[in-house]
């Protein structure tokens, strides 16, 4: 078969330049309708994780209508929990105090420490409602690309933890990725080098 | 065929019981794991349509994670909208000034008025880039169930823009909702009597 030969300045780039003027004919639109303050509105929104425009704008309409003060409730809730909430002394996780809920538990059992990634993942892990021990959170995985070291990783402090505090055993519950499972390994052997010199 | 009875204090009050139990233990661990900030985040994040509370919850860690500025930006952007965004004089759509941005085009056509129940109804409409005449916002549909009379709405203006401003035809863009459609059809006899009265 012999395809069709087009001469060289035809091909896709009428179309092309049909769609370049309907995307500058929507920008224009766009900005006769909506108000800037309702742009940043719908901006920020979307810069939240699986937020896309069409659904920041449905939620920066509702936020139009609703109610001054149930619109800026959001607002001071986010002011709040960034002033208040930090990370806990001990293992790491969300805490409004020095120690956090699971920390503080009596009924916690202190001989395991379960180390993750995130707080997020702490919260993942009390759905289950299996686990009784302690938390550590690293607050990230190694990823020698993206510049995360073990310096930028709460590690020091776990290997402390896990020499003092008479813990029998440690569950590495870092994430099912490439990074997790590296920084799994990593702790891993940090860990053995410690039994050992203890040993 | 016969159904077997079951004795009256049986059935599935058992299996309840467990349910309400596995409840109490949810609600017991979650109050441990977060903190009231962000306990309150991820409610005033369940309050916006379409946000479940895991939703929520991924938001409200993304918020914790994300740097202090870049979390606030949206407390802003939102006390922003809520001082500066409000309807325009004229047709009711959504603006920062007197009027909005479609009132003050020279380029629409100033005889064709198109009624909408709510702003983001122009938003919808403008994205077809068919319609070239100016709105009316309604802020919302008859409803007497719900306490919307028709001096709830901007019916009186769009009336007195109908009378005075040179208008030819009016298209009821209201949803095609049962309390839009009863709008519509309100709407239809007001300005049949009002063009029967003129003439």
């Amino acid at each position: 078969m012999v395809h069709p030969r087009l001469p060289v300045d035809m091909g896709r780039s009428p179309h092309r330049a049909g769609r370049r003027l309907r995307a500058r004919r929507i920008a224009r639109y766009s900005r006769l309708v909506l108000s800037p303050a309702v742009d940043n509105l719908v901006a920020q929104l979307t810069r939240l994780p699986g937020i896309g425009t069409r659904t920041a704008q449905r939620l920066a309409f509702h936020i139009l209508a609703a109610p001054a003060d149930e619109a800026n409730a959001i607002g001071h809730a986010i002011a709040d929990v960034k002033a208040r909430v930090r990370p806990c002394r001990e293992c790491g996780n969300l805490t409004e105090e020095e120690l956090c809920g699971v920390c503080i538990d009596p009924r916690r059992d202190r001989t395991v420490i379960c180390v993750v990634e995130q707080p997020v993942d702490v919260l993942s892990l009390e759905r289950t409602h299996e686990y009784r021990g302690l938390y550590h959170v690293l607050g990230g995985a190694l990823s020698p690309l993206d510049g995360v070291e073990p310096g930028d990783l709460r590690i020091e402090r776990l290997l402390d933890r896990v020499g003092a505090d008479g813990v029998e055993e440690v569950v590495l519950a870092t994430n099912p990725t490439m990074t997790g499972e590296a920084t799994a390994a990593y702790l891993a052997d940090r860990l053995r080098a410690r039994v050992a010199a203890d040993g």
